[in-house]
């Protein structure tokens, strides 16, 4: 087999003969065999143990056909490493929230060739494994979606911990994102070192803010990790969740690709973010509950709308569900490789 | 006393001499005198018992300052008397969510004064107390909103069930939407016919959809409920949760007012909207956990933005939480009327 690089040269905004896909958390629960896999080992256990992370990085490559790997892993390993019990219920908990001065002084910023080993060694096995396929693509958590699940303990739906110590404590906030911010950098650094060939930043939780604390209390620190970064060749992918409105502050990090939501048509994303950013998405998650026909038109619809100018990497605008139909999600990869073929 | 018609008038896009506010849900936990009148009845209690929803619908005109009333109610009421048996735990509950024809045949499409006469009768008492007060607002779900929790059961996360129904079986969702429609319709005009002096139809969940899917599965049914109103005089305000991205769509469906969360500028929105539509918003309630002086800040940062054209109704972008401080929830107010005195 020949090396696919739709993914990287379409990162990189050079043409491309289809459009790549992938898809966000596609090593999940939605396929059986990740199922069969988890019966193994718990989830944190897979993320720490780099033969299972690698195997379950592999399972979409082997049965969607996907365009690039993507790490097996959760953002919370590298916060796990600065000194935070972490636990899966199976969503993330983290027993003692900051809540202080005193624990964010006593936060690591940890090595992460001593803290994280595990994560680094996985990606060193899937490049090898990797090697005649497709691209492998790192990725951490944003800080501010980090700082969000260690204060609030866990996910939220108001998030009002978070914004009690933003608004309440600014110099707090700011101390903890300083650390965080250095802690993802050289987590990503090490990803790069051990043999990503793209990362993705993830801000899960970036859209529920105003467009201005975005701009004062998000996007400066998420900057500082892509300014610090070792990007020579690597493509750099940012994606907030529910972000539609805060792309023209979004650009201003200066990733190469913006990954973006459905909640806006691509093609007024991209007119947003203009012809040298890269961008990844938009389709539902929801709409692969739908019949394959109507899965096929969208798929249509929005290669149509992205248009032909280089720069579109086809993703969902979320993470699968888990109870999405396995030949659903294949109908998906295989309807945007049919439909964009040049 | 004098009636304050502010609120109407910003809503008609009248000249003011200073900015009228209200905030969603401020009839609510968040007020130590609700959760005292809470201790003598369940929540479905309150809403059927007119003296108690009119007393809990009183209660931030009194303590706050507001600029005008909503009733206490909720947008589920009108789905009970549909045939769907209903339960708070305190979060809504269908015991037997809608999912099939025969279930949507057997929905009912009630006469408001046999099925809901508490809330009409609870309208009347407010009328009479508010007589030399403040506006009372009426209002309902939009037709899609009620259709997630009809099909759903409860609140969602990904809401599958309703996108299963939408995407697989589009003639029954299109069945169901059509008697909610019909419903929403008889219920507001008959909120109007017992007084209301203005509804707003709140969109909590149209902001998951696609612009797409928006336009065809939710707009249309709002744009009728909207169309079937006796308006005369009574200004409509249509508010789409997390629908920043929608606004252009949202203004087709044509309301006096559009209410808007924190996601988006107010000045953006007003762009957007034009100079037609009225706009309420746009505080983000969690940072009514801020100090005193940061709330200020923002409410002059919105007044600032929403300019001096006339049509702008400060509210919160989402419901009052209730740990919020009440004394911070009357900062707010306050703030908004000194900084607005025109």
């Amino acid at each position: 087999m020949a090396f696919n690089d739709l993914f990287l040269r379409a990162c990189r905004l050079e043409p491309v003969e289809m459009t790549p896909v992938w898809m966000m958390r596609q090593a999940g629960r939605f396929l059986a065999t990740y199922r069969a896999l988890r019966k193994k080992a718990d989830f944190l256990t897979m993320c720490k143990t780099p033969e299972l992370a690698a195997q379950a990085t592999l399972l979409p490559i082997d049965e969607l056909g996907v365009d690039a790997a993507i790490l097996f892993s959760d953002i919370l390993i590298p916060v796990e490493a600065m000194g935070m019990a972490l636990d899966f219920t199976p969503a993330p908990v983290f027993a003692e929230p900051i809540r202080s001065e005193k624990q964010i002084q006593a936060l690591r910023i940890p090595d992460p060739e001593e803290s994280v080993p595990f994560v680094l060694e996985a990606i060193r096995i899937l490049r090898r494994e990797l090697t005649d396929r497709v691209p492998l693509i790192g990725f951490s958590g944003a800080p501010f979606t980090l700082a969000t699940y260690m204060v609030e303990g866990s996910g939220s739906k108001n998030f009002i911990e978070v914004k009690r110590l933003m608004y309440q404590e600014p110099d707090l906030f700011a101390a903890l994102m300083e650390k965080i911010t250095e802690t993802d950098t050289r987590y990503l650094n090490a990803q790069i070192a051990a043999g990503a060939q793209a990362v993705q930043i993830f801000d899960t939780w970036g859209g529920i803010l105003t467009p201005e604390d975005y701009e004062t209390y998000a996007l400066p620190y998420t900057k500082e990790v892509i300014d610090g970064l070792n990007r020579d060749g690597v493509p750099v992918i940012h994606y907030v969740g529910t972000g539609s409105a805060l792309l023209p502050l979004i650009k201003t990090a200066g990733s190469d690709v913006v990954g973006i939501d459905w909640r806006i048509r691509i093609d007024e994303a991209r007119r947003i973010l203009g012809p040298d950013t890269a961008v990844q998405g938009n389709f539902d998650p929801t709409a692969l509950f739908a019949p394959v026909p109507e899965i096929q038109r969208r798929v249509k619809e929005i290669l149509h709308r992205a248009g032909d100018a280089p720069g579109h990497i086809f993703n969902l605008g979320h993470g699968i569900l888990p109870p999405t139909p396995e030949d659903h999600a294949k109908a998906l990869i295989d309807a945007v490789h049919t439909y964009s073929r040049k």
